[in-house]
């Protein structure tokens, strides 16, 4: 039988939180393009470059209800001597006017329209009255106009073969206006990771059971299929499963086969029946391995069941070597940085599993520094990485730390300035404020904290808009 | 025939945004609750209150591998003089010790165990070393313990009863982590709303058509689609209308079967063709008519049939006393903004009816502050306007405006300040920053417009954090 114990556990090497990053996000590639409808690509990335297709406008546009004229015959245009004009026709949007305004005469044009030849403004109907001329309709046009009023010149938004959205833009509502503008009716998006997630430790217990003694229900699995669906992801829950490392072992090849990337949650510490350690540490072997692999399938196979036969404990040559676009071997197991320094990454086949902390404050921040950007990327994302803003500290931070700290917080305004009230400092396994966090404030390692007012770097988490 | 023409088009009475808002508000309920799975109910509103269903942690909580002890014990323990204690069992986590740990000895304890009975703090793995007594297992503790250290005590972040979550409240992961700690495996949420949207306008063409003189493609409807999916809603695009009212009415009618609420964008304004708002007209004498209706379904039939045969233009008595919950009236269909005045929303046997500007640009701040916080509420959010903040202007603002302006902008960070950078200003028409735009900045009416540094509103709207 396998023994979970021993020294071997201890001797991880801590990298910093940007190397980890910079790990995951070599490692893991954009999934496939696939053809989605428009209308339903709110919030995927692009997988082609997109253009304008024609000028826009296509041609001079009304972009009010009026008349179209010759601006210089309304120079002296009062309400009390207004200009009178004769009316020769009328174009809706959608028509095309035949003729040419001539000097004296006005068009009726509507919202949209083509404004016709010869006119070089549009007087607003408000602006204008109707008046019947002998023998011809007439309209008063009670304001001088301007030339160029009211009208949107040809190529005056875009310049045909303009790029309108890259490779990698996250759409949104106002990507799709463009998009459907230039005719695009289906774009290449890439395709959504689908994301396999279990939960290890004898302890849990489903949702939906009675607690027992000594047990807790397995609330990590629920939240993180929510984070992942939260960036695009399609979550798989597996519920839980027993410290036993053959049962996990098995869970694991299942889920990978299944999915494009593999979470679990818990049993990645030094415990005794850490199991998820366990399994990370036997892949530090893989990446030198892997060269020699002829069936990458079955090279996933033994070095997941290695843990259970072998228990081999392979040094992974040179950490921070693993070359772009691996496919197999441990990415890190242990991240220099409060809450989450077992956090672990690894390739197997080609497919991203992350070990998680089991305390869910832990496994928050673990999602959010490694997996959200990676789901990003997997996604086509050109900028994966959160967005950062420096912000003031509403409090003192007392407590120094040997590893920067990243703490759930608070974002808002105040006096115009951008805030952070951080949230559960001291208790990282504290789960009583994860729903108010919008941020995470990172506390650089050192011996004093930091003071209140304070500028501090805070990753944008989640929305701040509602 | 109906002529869509006549003076009429002008009598519409502007209510201020915030009161146009106030109606809509009142006017939509929240749609009855449905069951859902916790796991999938990542950005939906609850329609019940949760509490914490037992104290939290339910009994006193291991926060790291190490060993139970006696604190007292390890008074004077060091490196060179560690404490030795006798240990007398192992728990994990899910287990039970049964008996009581005594002065002189220890439990060896895993992350997230009970702590046994008599210890009163665990001693982190790494400070420790295993030692062998004659005839005992023995563990040396190399650092003094404090009593309740790495110990979560019962009840430490809940207290059985605790309201978690009240209804209204949007679920994000953290709030969904709570849920699974207390049961809750699926939880009562309002249901998500169905929106069908189409555009009017002979100019339109479908977006996969090529482009015909005079002719634009119908980008709206995309847009509105991925903006109501951006807000919790099913979006149901029903295509494009040509300016008739005829057709348009049975479109109008179908959508309003089918949908929980209906989004039209395009022939609001004053134009002749201008079919919208010509039916919303025609909705301002409904709310007089509503408590003598013996049947709903056929008033709204006769309502908007009238369009088509009668073209009766009743006066909505009293503009602003449109009850709470009203079902059927005409909210409002002028709002004193810019862009977007021409704003126009109904309710239609309890279902609302926008009718946003064809204009991109309009659409979208129509979109934003009438029909977001609407489809919040029918979601039963509690908070459905948009967050706002004082930020401070990139650039002065050198225009006027006799009624507020609310201009796309980019928000974001300065020296810690937030600031807005304005988009598009001068042309509310212009669509070619649509995607950039984070938030609306609020310009208030009057003559100078504004100062750069000047100190501005802005309405959070889309995603800040990626």
């Amino acid at each position: 039988m396998l023994s979970l114990q021993g020294e071997a556990r201890f001797n991880r090497r801590a990298v910093k939180v940007a190397e980890a990053q910079r790990r995951v996000l070599e490692a893991v590639q954009p999934l496939p393009p696939e053809t989605a409808a428009l209308w339903r690509c709110g919030g995927r990335y692009l997988a082609q470059s997109c253009e304008a297709t024609v000028d826009w406008p296509p041609f001079a546009r009304a972009g009010m209800d009026g008349y179209a004229v010759h601006a210089a015959d309304t120079a002296q245009a009062t309400a009390e001597q207004p200009a009178v004009l004769r009316v020769t026709g009328t174009v809706a949007a959608g028509q095309v006017y035949a003729g040419t305004v001539q000097p004296g005469t006005a068009v009726r044009i509507m919202t949209g329209a083509a404004v016709p030849a010869g006119a070089d403004a549009v007087v607003m109907l408000e602006q204008t009255a109707e008046a019947a001329e002998p023998g011809a309709q007439a309209v008063l046009v009670k304001a001088p106009a301007v030339p160029g009023q009211n009208v949107a010149p040809r190529g005056e938004e875009f310049r045909c073969g303009a790029v309108i959205a890259r490779p990698g833009t996250r759409l949104g509502p106002g990507h799709i206006a463009h998009l459907g503008t230039f005719g695009y009716a289906e774009v290449q998006v890439h395709r959504r990771p689908r994301v396999a997630i279990f939960a290890t430790g004898t302890e849990l217990l489903p949702v939906g059971a009675p607690l027992a003694p000594g047990r807790i229900r397995d609330s990590n699995s629920a939240m993180i299929a929510a984070l992942v669906e939260s960036c695009g992801g399609e979550a798989i829950p597996l519920g839980h499963i027993a410290d036993d490392p053959a049962a996990v072992s098995l869970a694991l090849e299942a889920a990978l086969d299944e999915a494009d990337a593999v979470i679990t949650t818990g049993g990645v510490s030094v415990g005794d029946y850490d199991v998820m350690a366990v399994i990370m540490r036997n892949l530090r072997g893989a990446a030198a391995t892997r060269a020699g692999a002829e069936d990458p399938e079955g090279a996933a196979h033994d070095l997941l069941g290695a843990v259970v036969r072998e228990g081999a404990q392979l040094e992974l040559p040179g950490q921070g070597a693993v070359p772009r676009g691996a496919g197999h071997g441990l990415l890190f197991d242990k991240v220099a940085m409060r809450p989450g320094s077992p956090t672990s990454a690894a390739m197997v086949n080609g497919k991203p599993l992350w070990a998680l902390s089991g305390n869910p404050g832990a496994c928050h921040v673990g999602f959010e520094l490694f997996v959200r950007p990676a789901l990003r990327r997997m996604q086509g994302s050109s900028s994966p990485l959160h967005r950062t803003v420096n912000a003031r500290l509403g409090a003192a931070v007392r407590k120094g730390s040997p590893h920067d700290r990243y703490v759930r917080a608070v974002l808002g305004e105040r006096d115009g300035l951008w805030t952070a009230e951080l949230l559960a400092f001291n208790k990282s396994s504290m789960m009583a404020s994860l729903p108010e966090a919008n941020a995470l404030v990172r506390i650089p390692a050192g011996p004093e904290g930091a003071e209140a007012g304070a500028e501090v770097t805070a990753l944008l988490l989640g929305p701040l808009h509602e």
